[in-house]
């Protein structure tokens, strides 16, 4: 190993604890970042993490012209990272759930740790995966798997450890922020942004995942585990899309003291648990509301700490790669003495999990933001608030846009106070029968985060 | 320990690793907090630490109305805890740097680890308290020391450990940002604030710690010895407090389209290493630019992760107490499973700290932003234009303001590039010497925190 160290390590500085050897499976974005801070930084990690971090083999199909892997051992099956005798730490950076879940495996099986960037593989096959882990004596690590370089897994499972968290809500997807940025600074649609977030490389071409929120929840179901001690439940989330979010919209909330952001949201009350990713207003005056373009941020408020924010790049190569490397740095400190690490895979010992209830979206409380459209004549919002107040629902603020000069429909922007969505939908139905209401009512959350 | 802890504790799970025994030191407003938190949360706080925590003894010379100690034993000498043979963790909130010094050493001596919230202590005696911990195969843990309730230590130890750190930027002393942000909100001036933040019980009767930013200096040199590896240098941070900042210039900032807040600034570049406690502009765009009142943040720089901030409460009963119980859970792991907590003090091991050399703020490289009071008559902005051009300053931007009308004095404000300080100080003193120039030229640096 000595030798091998000196081969690719200038600056191999002779700790004298053991080096931590790890494998890299995927040399794509995240996996070359991962190389490069490595390379680049190895005085500090060796530093910090007490011992050597040696690079002892890549498992990629191809090189990447973003990474020189010089004198390491590339090999093009990455199950011969994953059963490598002289592999302590193996680095799962190929994305998906199906050959990456099977790595994973091989690698437990193996009796090797894991660190990981995949949120897809954690929400959705977390439980079994750290089951088997604790079989094994092992650990999955994945602070990349959410919100890239920002250590929020970190922050909640250990940080924020002496706390209840009441609720977490986050920005967790770059591409729908960039997208919502553009549309309120530039009064652009939807569609327009992103096309040009494509063509920038901020969006996939099938831009569903991240549009649609389900690589949001993907994330959220991962930061409620850990706040709430619970297993994995990724089915159970309500995914709302920001596809349908319109310029007036936009520009409504934003004159209403609001701006709409993508939130994955999630809280935990006597009732249970909610866990929903939606477009929702929040107050400008909110620190989470001035989080724009491509980045991150998460916001949780506990007990005793109160509300804590954690900001900063949600992608990208070297941030997530900066994720990747702090969980190798944690696990480096246990290999290099032999000791097993102590941290639980959600952050509560696994016997100390429990299920709670996850509430379906009906029955969620929240304020909503409503846009109706309307005849424009006499009665019609007299009508509107009796039905509102029929189903107990309070008006907080009504702003009534005049018709345009070619139409004689108006807009009926109003805020409720705090309901029972199902409440707030039979509300909407009602009026939407009413004489001289035009089309369906648009309805958006709005949560004051406090 | 095991009927002791069925006294004590009602949900007590049976935890197949030995509880955790932990003594407390102080039982003021972080103390109170903390047994607050501990007997609130210790469902979860068992479960996060995969042991009990047991709170042994307590160590106060008076009782606290806020917080009932029950059955746990009180004493009044806090040097019994720390020779306590049944307690494992000391936790001493006393604060001070004399009693609390020997207490800590008296601790470590007993094979004690030792948990505090005590910036003034880590700041001016860590460097040896860290040696003798070693020493004695015990830590020094002190998340509550810095930005309160933020888990800052943490995210720099651990969750930036891959990253070299360009610099940090906090606001990191509550008082002094409730101050500032009361002077721009409302147009009032420093002492009138100062006097209401005393009467709420958020400035000390001596607010100099606060707003002369000795406090943020004792903060600001912890964050910057984890963040670049050195030994602690409380010394050398320059120190420049809030009490002159005129409303004018408050004004002034925000028509430029800036906020002046009180910064703790670490950076590090070949040259060597800044730290400095002093007003600064920044631009409002900035996240940080927008945490007011009493709350915290810090804005790390990291080469590979890019900017991220930490946002949350810096002080309080309970917000203080979260990072406390933070570090004793982070050490019962390592308790419980017999095992010697891994990670170094200052994030670097020990034998890898390096000293840079600190500059003297003669030598550091900023923007300044400037207010010159002069005649109003032509030709003295053109005089002091070609002063700044000759000091190889450029001039950024220019505001001149129109004189009031009882005078013939107007003030022209100016934004620099970035320069040596030393080179701005010597255009000062030349513009100060210029014929129509009254009074002295007020100047506060600007930082585009990017």
């Amino acid at each position: 190993v000595a030798l091998f160290c000196l081969k690719i390590r200038s600056d191999c500085r002779g700790n004298s604890l053991k080096p931590v050897r790890i494998g890299i499976c995927g040399l794509g974005t995240v996996g070359s970042g991962t190389f490069n801070v490595l390379e680049r930084n190895k005085a500090e990690i060796s530093a910090r993490a007490g011992t050597d971090i040696v690079i002892q083999q890549i498992g990629a199909r191809r090189g990447n012209p973003d990474c020189n892997t010089g004198t390491v051992e590339v090999v093009h099956d990455i199950f011969d990272v994953a059963r490598n005798p002289n592999v302590d730490v193996v680095v799962e950076l190929i994305g998906g759930t199906t050959t990456a879940k099977e790595l994973v495996e091989t690698a437990i099986e193996n009796k090797k740790h894991v660190v990981t960037a995949n949120k897809a593989l954690i929400a959705e096959f977390g439980n079994e995966l750290f089951a088997k882990a604790e079989a094994n004596g092992v650990r999955i690590t994945f602070e990349a798997a959410v919100a890239g370089g920002i250590p929020i897994i970190k922050a909640l499972r250990e940080g924020l450890a002496a706390n209840k968290i009441e609720w977490l809500a986050g920005i967790i997807n770059g591409t729908g922020n960039y997208i919502l940025t553009e549309m309120r600074d530039k009064g652009r649609d939807f569609s327009d942004v992103l096309k040009e977030a494509q063509a920038l490389g901020y969006a996939e071409a099938d831009p569903t995942f991240d549009v649609e929120g389900i690589d949001a929840a993907h994330k959220l179901v991962i930061l409620a585990s850990i706040a709430f001690g619970m297993p994995l439940q990724f089915e159970k989330v309500f995914t709302e899309g920001i596809s349908n979010i319109e310029p007036q919209d936009v520009t409504n909330a934003n004159e209403l003291g609001y701006r709409i952001k993508h939130l994955g949201i999630a809280s935990k009350s006597n009732d249970g648990v909610e866990l929903r990713v939606h477009p929702t207003l929040i107050p400008e005056k909110r620190l989470i509301a001035n989080v724009d373009g491509v980045m991150n941020a998460v916001l949780v408020k506990g007990d005793a700490v109160g509300p804590t924010l954690y900001y900063g790049a949600g992608a990208g190569s070297e941030p997530t790669a900066s994720s990747v490397i702090a969980d190798i740095i944690d696990l480096a400190r246990f290999i290099a003495t032999d000791t097993v690490p102590t941290q639980a895979h959600l952050g509560f010992a696994s016997e100390a999990l429990q299920e709670y209830p996850v509430l379906p979206i009906a029955e969620i409380t929240t304020a909503y933001y409503l846009r109706i459209t309307a005849e424009d004549r006499m009665g019609v919002l007299s009508n509107i608030t009796q039905i509102m107040s029929q189903q107990g629902i309070s008006i907080e603020a009504v702003v009534q846009r005049e018709p345009k000069s070619e139409g004689s429909q108006a807009s009926i922007i109003m805020l409720t106070n705090r309901v029972k969505e199902k409440q707030l939908l039979a509300a909407i139905k009602t009026i939407e029968k009413e004489d001289g209401i035009v089309g369906p009512v648009v309805n958006i959350r709005v949560e004051a985060l406090v």
